[in-house]
Formats: structure tokens, C-alpha cells, sequence
């Protein structure tokens, strides 16, 4: 069975010796009470939670699944989950990072962040129900009326309502613009609301008294494609003005899907016959109002890979140290035992630092985007802002893609450290690879990121936004340049950041004559700038190892020798991922269909 | 659902037309009159079975699984199982490549695995049966006595009694040299073998009435480690004399294991409590006398991955040409559809066209290690007995490592163009990467087989028959230097050649300094040179495309494209692992344990 010690001590280095989160609340009044020690508090009682309320129950989400029972569209969610969620709603967690006007705590997107990756370790499948509900807390906290607002946003923050997002039907997923559901207006200015959804994560369950269903349709006068949908507020009771619980509304669950992993959320058909709902904001602009979801959702979705590959670094390393099998290479090491740990053999190594690295450059990068999120948010320099929302803009697809692309390949390394224990369920270890496949579909497949970041984030301003991250990246190079100590580090960062210049230009030059190359290449490229990100981080954590690891305190070591590895052992990926992006698009496309 | 059309005139290219296996049968007297006509009758025939039998049995199979009733140790099979291995003993498919002196068919070992090839796409679970029983038969006719082939060798021939290898124990895997099972002598000659194994597959079942293991244990006098292992032939029910059967054995089946795929092959916990055997071959030589098993098994492995990738393949196209979304990137194809289907998008052809090339490689790889092994089983001329065998043991460990990664890889990618649907059981996506899964463990892990590539096998020799596959990559470059159509394919072939030789001095060199070395450059190095392999034979195909493609089949175009996009998009791969491989094992050795 799994075990699962949240990494405070990694996760503080990022917050405040790596990015210094304390001083970026420090210049945001409604955070400038948020010092380490409330974000150490935070984390640790948080992390208990997780560690043991959350985590015992992950084995039992997947074994025993949710199960619908069809005559009441009651669905069951796996044992103890609804147990876990009272308490959660009761020790206020839901409402870590919620506007105070609605009862929320006001604290920091990042300090909720946190908390979500140590949720996902425990427990991706569970973490789903809050996760969606708070997707739908930020949607309706930006684009509800004042009235819908009052009505639900307290319920959404306590936690005691939950909610989903209702986009996908089963014509269209990444093509919105097709989607069919219908919302015919009302006298009262409700409207009746009519169609098929599939795939909807949290979308029946008993873990709270009421869903809010956020849907997207079209209105009977919208224009076809995506500038004619709506978005629709529909929950599965409707409350009465002062919260209570009035009519059952026919937004249904009529089947739910057996699927790879996260077995224990329940991904649900939702057949809605007529719902009650109600717009919100303007009409035709719900793809708009939806994609505030779907981008915090993007994070989210990064932040339950992270998490994934956490835990499945932490259980295959105890596997490793404790498995004794073989000799070392170099002759026999625990000298007492008929054969040496399994930790001795360089591959088995390779496999677990690998997963560390990923543990470890994501966790930067999701911290490292949170701060910018609420520098975004919250910031009272307008400038500030506007370049924190450029840098979240452009790191969301790379948080997205890259750490759920990541730790599928480290969870798989992890489960290939058990050998044949790693492929029963016994073990953990094999869910975790099969819940961490999911996240490279979800919310906008990779794909899509690849083409988002690529198409519209990089290309669509010129290289404005990558070439300010770009500053951050040669400021460190320069300002590191004369330290000798440095320089395994910042030479092949140096190198690759001129690299992505030089490639995006090229890849840019080829897209004004054929856009297929930028399709061609994107995937690629998402990984490229991904490493960049990643080797910047690493630059950052070797120099701080660097100076405090005279103090004899060996985390400083390990994190010294873990960005060696990144940097001799990783790194190397952006080799072959340049070369395939500059090889363009006539291998893909030349071929006819017909022959494939 | 998935569907499957074997891909008999693919398996035709490799084995007539690149490949030539006709002209090396007329060498072979055995073999002599074994046409390409026969050849494809057979596959074509095979085929049917595969897809009309086996294959509407996948899925069935992954979703009831194996039941084990405790109270008489049987095993119930998924439904339909039964009646398929009938239809598969009846029609004498498990005897193709069996001794004629004992039943068989005196059949080229090449004509099997084509048959395998085709049962692995259809059912992976399902064929795991019969593919150990054909490990031991062949473990039994080469290292049994007389009497032990007289009694066991026809009924494993006709495949009325099955097989199976117990080696692996709950301690001891990759390391049997600690197992503990115990052999004690008896006054007959035969032997009381009590142990528990782990792992067994096909080790209990309702197919056969008899089940045949191999099991390794120790003798009471045997020698520490590897060279105290003995080998015992242990009959689920001792048979008579005359084949009949009489007592049930003590070797039963305590517990089923629940694993990620595979469902529909049992994997079984084995009991031996005193159970008896005869001893296969001589004393403490057990694991030598298994490698012919485990060499068998490991192409037989390779050949799983290699049936998974081509029906992935086979459905990630149908779906991608099926299924409409977003336009593509130049402009509307469909227009009138409201959407292209998304093999139009660039990156949909990625996925499709690397699953595509990973089956095309393999199965030359394949095929290729299949021929050489008839010559070093049936070739008249010792000589080129010998070189054959020298070519598969170097080419067995690519086959079982670089075959399952790339499976793990492509049967990823096609699960990924179904976006959402590839992660719902009902499309059979997922259960392929689930069931690709094991094939990268089993048989000795892909880190194993990369150092028997580079320690044993490259290393071993001083690279001797590296070099002799490498004159024939040099030859096929010198044929083909003055030709201008294959300069796209030859140049990045002989740049790869010279590159591999450099990086082999490289590592031998490193490696008698500290052997390490070896370790952490291994797995990097096997996909180098699995890389060089598939380089070869896309080279060889696209000559033969080239000079056929004017005839106006498009089978040949198709070929060309394929070549074209493997050498332009793939091969880069090489460019990373060299750099990987070169990195050295520095970063991967200096930390302390403690500091994972």
C-alpha cells in the first residue's frame, strides 16, 4: 500500500527561498499580513488532512468506483469519501482562497495551490469534487450577476454546494463550436434548458445536498461556431432566495463512464430535459466567461499531475531503499544481506531522479505561475498586473502539458522500480499511472496546449510575452556569468534560451507560408520552452544550494545533485526536441489519408 | 469497439520482399519447399482465426477477468476462452513450428511468429497460453530426456496439455540466484519440489486438462546463487505411462493476482507442497536450461508489443478519419461537414504515423530475428549457424526492450487521438495500454535487457557482433551511395553507423575504469542501436518502394512516406540519447541514498 509525508520542506524552499512569496504579499495589501509562518501553518495542518483523511482512501476510490443506481439517479462515490468531504467543508478548506465577502478566507491563490498539490498526492480522484467546485466558484465570482452571486457564491465557498463545468457533448469536445444543447427563454427570464453532456467530472455524487452545473448552449437566435454559445447556471436543486433547497431540477446522470483511472470521481452523462437555468453574463459569450474555468482549471489539472508524480516518487524510493535484488555493478555493497539494495543500480537511479526532477521543476513552475496568478488578481499596479496576466497567460499551457505529459513518463518510471509489483494493484503504484493519463486529455488536450502556447501565446504577439520571460532568464545567466561554481548550470540555460529564440523565429518564419508548421512543431515546442522554464528553476535552486550548503544542512546537497541530473541527464531532451520542430511539416502531411 | 484486419500484405513486404525468407528456406533442407505461397496461405488462414475467434475475446476478457474458486483450486478463464483454445488445438495452430517427430508441423519458426504476430493484436491475454506452452515445449525438446519428450512432448505439440515457467519467487525476481524453493531426491528418481512462486502466468486454468510446469528449485546440496539452481519438470496431473492422467499434483494455484491488464490471462501465486518432478537436464544447470525458454519468451515478448501497436494503429485511424473537429490549420477540407476529420491536423498524423513506423520497424526486427533463428536452429552450414545465432542474441534484447517501450509510446499516442473516448473502456483503447504495460516488465525488465545488450552482448565480445550487423548497415550504404533517391535515407543511416561505433569505444572505455558506466548508459544505449536497426530496414524498405512505386500501387507511396517520416521525425531521437548515454553515471551515483 502507498504512504504518502507531505514535502513541506521542498514546498518551502520554493515559496520562500526560491520565489520569496512573503515579499510579493508583502505589495499586495490584502496579503501583506501572509508571512512564511502563516503559509508553514497552513501547509502543515493542511498537509495532515491529506496525509490522513485523504490519502487511506485513494486505493478505495479506485477499487470500489461510483455507482449509479439508475431508478433514483442517485450515484454512490466510493466509501468514506463523503465522510472526508464533511470534514473538509468543516475545517474550512474549501474556502482557503475565496473573497471574505462571500465567507471566504481572502488568502493567496498560492497558498491554496500548495494545498491542492499535497490534495492530488492524496487522492486525485477525491480532490476532483472541490477542485470543480471551486472552477465554478472563480466563473461565477467574475461573470455573475450580483444576485446569482449572493445567492450561490456562499454555498460554493463553504463548500456545501459543489459544482462542475458542462461542456463536452458527445459530438464535440475540443471543437466547442458544434455543441447542440439548446436554452430556450423564459417570462420569469429563466431559461429551459435541453441537451446531452458527457464526461462530466463530479457531476452526480452524494457528497453534498446540491451541484451547480455550469452549462454551456445556445440560445434559439445564436450564431453558429463558437460566438453562439451561453453559458447557463443550473443547479440540480434550485434554491429558494434564502438557500434553501426547492425543486429537483431535470439535470440528471444517465450513466457513468468506466474509465482508466480516477475511478473514483464520477464521470457522468448528464441529460438535461428541460433545466431550469439562468444565464451567465452576456449572451453568445459563454465560451469567454467559461474560459476563466478553464484556465484556472489548466492549473489545476498541472497541479494533480504534480502531485501524482510526488507520491509516486516518494513510495518508489522507500520500494527502492528496501528491495533487495542483485549486486552493484561496482561489487557488493550491503556487505550483511544476500544482495544490495535496489537503489544501488544506476538505472533504477536514473528512473527515480528523473521523477524527482519532475517533482521538483514543476513544483516551481505551478508556484512560480500561482505568485504571478496573484500578482494578476490582487496587485495594485496596474502594470503589475498586466505583466503578471501575460506571464500566466503564457505558462499555463506549459503547467498544462508538460507536467501532466511528465509525470505520466514518472509514473511509469516509478512503476517500473517495483518490476512485476509495480504492475499489481496491490502495490498503489499502477493507479497512479493510470490516473495521471487522464490529465493529458482533460481540459484542452495536449495537443491543444501545444497549440495554444505555440499559435496564440508566442507567435500571436510576436514573441512579446516569451520574450519576457526570456529577460528573467538572461538576467540570472548574466548575473551568475563571473561564478565559476555556476557555470555547469548556466552555460547550457544560456544556450538553450538562445536556442528558443533562434527556433521560434525560424518556426514563425515557416507558419506565414504554411500554417501547418505550426502544428507540425507545437508539441515539440511546448516541451522546449517547458525545459527552458524547468532549467531556469533549477539554475535558481543550484544557486541557492550552492551557498547554504556549507551550513552541513544535506537538503542543500540533494538539491545540488538533483539540478546536476536535470542539467546532464534531462537537459539533453531539448537535442532531439529541436530537431524534430525544425523538421517541419511535409513528413506529416504529404501522405494522402487514404493510404494511412 | 475495436476491430482488427490482419495486416497480411504488410507481413508480405517484410517477409518476400525485403526480407527474401523464401531464398533463405531454399538453404535450409527442412525447409526447402516452404514458398511464399505457402507462407501467405498460412497467414491468411491464421489471420481469420485471429480476427473471427480471438479477437472478440479481448475485451471480454478484460472485463470478467479470471475467477479462482479457493475451495478446489480451479480457475475459471474468461467466457469463450475455452472454446477458442479448442478451435485453436482442432485446427493444429499450436503445433505450426513443433518437431514432426512429435506431432508437429516441421514449420519455420518465422511462419509462428507471423501467426503470433496476428494472435498478439487480437487477443495479447488470450495467446499468453499457448505462448508459454510453447516455451516449454521448447525448453523440454532441447534440454529433456528421452522418456520426458515421449510423454510430454505430443500433447504439448497438440497443445491438449499446456505450460508454464515458475521462476519467480516473492523475494526474488530479476535475482533468482536467492531463490528458495527445495527439491528433495526420492527413492524412484523423481523429486518433492515444495515452494511458493509468484507471478505465473497461465499457472491455473480451465483450457487443458493438464498444465505442464518448468519450476526452478534448489537441491539440498546445492551451491549459493545462480549456480545452485536446478530445473524440474512438474505436471498438474501426473500423467501415466500411456499419456493418461493420473494423480493431482500438490501444485496449486493460492490467489490470482489483480493487475493493471492482462485480465484474461491468469497470473497466478503457486503453491508446491511436495509436489513431484523430474529433474530437466543436469543438476544446479536449471537456469541455463531455462534461458532457452526465457531467449524464446523474450522474442515472443517483443512480439506482443508488436501485435498491440498494429492494432492500436488500425484503430486510432479508422477513429481519426472518422471522428469530425476544428478545421484544419490551411483552411476547411470537409466543407461539407461542419468540421474536418481530425487526421488533418498535424499532430493527429504524429501519433498515427510514429505508432505506424514503431509497427513497420518491429515487425521487420521481427521477422528479420525470426529468419536468423531458423538458420541457427536448421541451417545445414555450421558457420552460418554460428553467425546466426551470434545476430539473435544481439538482436534479442532489442526486440524485448525497444519493441515494449515504443508499444507503451504508440498505444499511448493512438489512446491520445481519441482524445476523451481513449481514456472510456468501451473503445478498447485504453485496455492496450494497460495490457502494453507488463510487456516492458516480464522476461527480465527493459533495464535488464539493455544491460545484456551493452555489458553482455557488445561489451561481452568487444563488439564483434555489433560490428557484424554494423558491415551490413555499411554495406547497404555503399550499394547505395551513388544513389541520388536514397541519399535522404543513407546519409543519416552511415552518420548513425559511425556514431554508434564512437559512442560503444566511448562507454568500453569508461567502463573498465568503473562499471557503472555500463549502467547508466545502457537503456540509452539499446535505443540507439534499436534506432541503427530500424534505420536499415527503413532504409531497405524505401529502395524497394522507390524502384516499385512507379508501378502505380500505392502500397509502395505509403512505404516511401512512412521511411520518410521515421528518418525525418524519429530518428532525432538519437541525437538525444547519445547525449544521455555519453552524460556518464556521475549525476547519477553521487548522492547519497539517504537523500532520495
Amino acid at each position: 500500500m502507498s504512504q504518502y509525508t507531505p514535502p513541506i520542506r521542498d514546498m518551502q524552499f520554493v515559496l520562500h527561498e526560491m520565489l520569496n512569496a512573503e515579499s510579493t504579499f508583502k505589495a499586495i495589501p490584502a496579503f501583506e499580513e501572509i508571512d512564511a509562518d502563516t503559509m508553514n501553518q497552513i501547509m502543515e495542518e493542511g498537509g495532515k488532512f491529506c496525509a490522513e483523511v485523504l490519502q487511506p482512501l485513494n486505493a478505495v476510490g479506485d477499487t470500489e468506483g461510483c455507482t449509479l443506481n439508475k431508478a433514483d439517479h442517485s450515484l454512490k462515490t466510493p466509501t468514506g469519501f463523503k465522510e472526508a468531504y464533511q470534514q473538509f467543508v468543516e475545517a474550512g478548506w474549501a474556502s482557503l482562497s475565496c473573497d471574505p465577502t462571500y465567507g471566504g478566507q481572502g488568502l493567496p491563490v498560492t497558498v491554496n495551490q500548495a494545498f491542492y498539490e499535497m490534495m492530488n498526492s492524496a487522492n486525485q480522484a477525491w480532490t476532483m469534487y472541490p477542485g470543480l467546485t471551486h472552477g465554478a466558484y472563480d466563473c461565477l465570482h467574475e461573470h455573475g450577476s450580483q444576485e446569482q452571486k449572493d445567492l450561490y457564491l456562499p454555498k460554493l465557498t463553504s463548500g456545501e454546494w459543489t459544482g462542475t463545468m458542462c461542456l463536452t457533448e458527445p459530438h464535440c469536445g475540443t471543437d466547442l463550436g458544434m455543441l447542440r444543447s439548446k436554452a430556450e427563454p423564459q417570462a420569469d427570464g429563466s431559461y429551459k434548458i435541453t441537451g446531452a453532456k458527457i464526461f462530466i467530472s463530479s457531476g452526480e455524487h452524494d457528497m453534498a445536498e446540491n451541484i451547480i452545473h455550469l452549462v454551456l448552449a445556445r440560445l434559439p437566435d445564436a450564431p453558429v461556431g463558437t460566438k453562439g454559445i451561453s453559458l447557463f447556471l443550473v443547479p440540480k436543486f434550485v434554491p429558494n432566495a434564502d438557500g434553501s433547497l426547492g425543486a429537483r431540477n431535470p439535470i440528471f446522470c444517465g450513466a457513468i463512464e468506466h474509465k482508466m483511472g480516477i475511478h473514483g470521481n464520477a464521470t457522468c452523462q448528464m441529460n438535461l430535459d428541460g433545466a431550469t437555468g439562468w444565464l451567465i453574463g452576456q449572451p453568445h459569450r459563454g465560451l469567454a466567461a467559461m474560459f476563466v474555468m478553464m484556465n484556472a482549471a489548466r492549473l489545476g489539472v498541472g497541479m494533480q499531475s504534480l502531485g501524482l508524480t510526488e507520491i509516486a516518487y516518494q513510495n518508489a524510493v522507500v520500494y527502492a531503499k528496501d528491495r533487495i535484488q542483485s549486486r552493484s555493478l561496482t561489487g557488493p555493497k550491503a556487505t550483511d544481506k544476500p544482495a544490495d539494495p535496489i537503489i544501488v543500480h544506476p538505472d533504477v537511479r536514473k528512473m527515480l531522479l528523473t521523477t524527482r526532477a519532475y517533482a521538483e521543476g514543476g513544483r516551481a513552475l505551478c508556484m512560480w505561475t500561482a505568485l504571478e496568478l496573484d500578482k494578476e488578481l490582487s496587485h495594485p499596479d496596474e502594470a503589475v498586473r498586466k505583466e503578471a496576466s501575460e506571464m500566466v497567460a503564457l505558462a499555463t499551457p506549459i503547467v498544462k502539458a508538460f507536467i501532466t505529459d511528465n509525470a505520466w513518463e514518472a509514473t511509469s518510471h516509478c512503476m517500473q522500480v517495483y518490476g512485476g509489483h509495480g504492475y499489481i494493484a496491490e502495490w498503489g503504484m499502477e493507479q497512479y499511472v493510470r490516473d495521471s493519463r487522464i490529465n493529458m486529455i482533460y481540459e484542452g488536450t495536449n495537443t491543444i496546449q501545444s497549440l495554444d502556447l505555440l499559435g496564440r501565446k508566442v507567435l500571436g504577439d510576436g514573441g512579446a510575452k516569451l520574450m519576457k520571460f526570456g529577460k528573467m532568464v538572461r538576467a540570472l545567466c548574466e548575473a551568475e556569468a563571473n561564478n565559476p561554481a555556476m557555470k555547469e548550470f548556466i552555460e547550457p540555460l544560456a544556450d538553450l534560451g538562445d536556442k528558443v529564440s533562434k527556433l521560434t523565429m525560424e518556426i514563425g518564419g515557416k507558419a506565414m507560408q504554411n500554417p501547418d508548421e505550426v502544428g507540425a512543431a507545437a508539441v515539440d515546442y511546448l516541451r522546449v520552452v517547458g525545459h527552458l522554464f524547468y532549467g531556469y528553476f533549477f539554475a535558481k535552486a543550484a544557486k541557492i544550494a550552492l551557498e547554504k550548503q556549507s551550513g552541513g544542512d544535506k537538503f542543500y546537497t540533494a538539491k545540488l545533485h538533483t539540478a546536476r541530473f536535470y542539467f546532464q541527464k534531462m537537459l539533453p531532451e531539448t537535442a532531439m526536441l529541436i530537431r524534430k520542430a525544425r523538421a517541419g511539416s511535409s513528413s506529416l502531411m504529404e501522405m494522402e489519408a487514404d493510404l494511412f
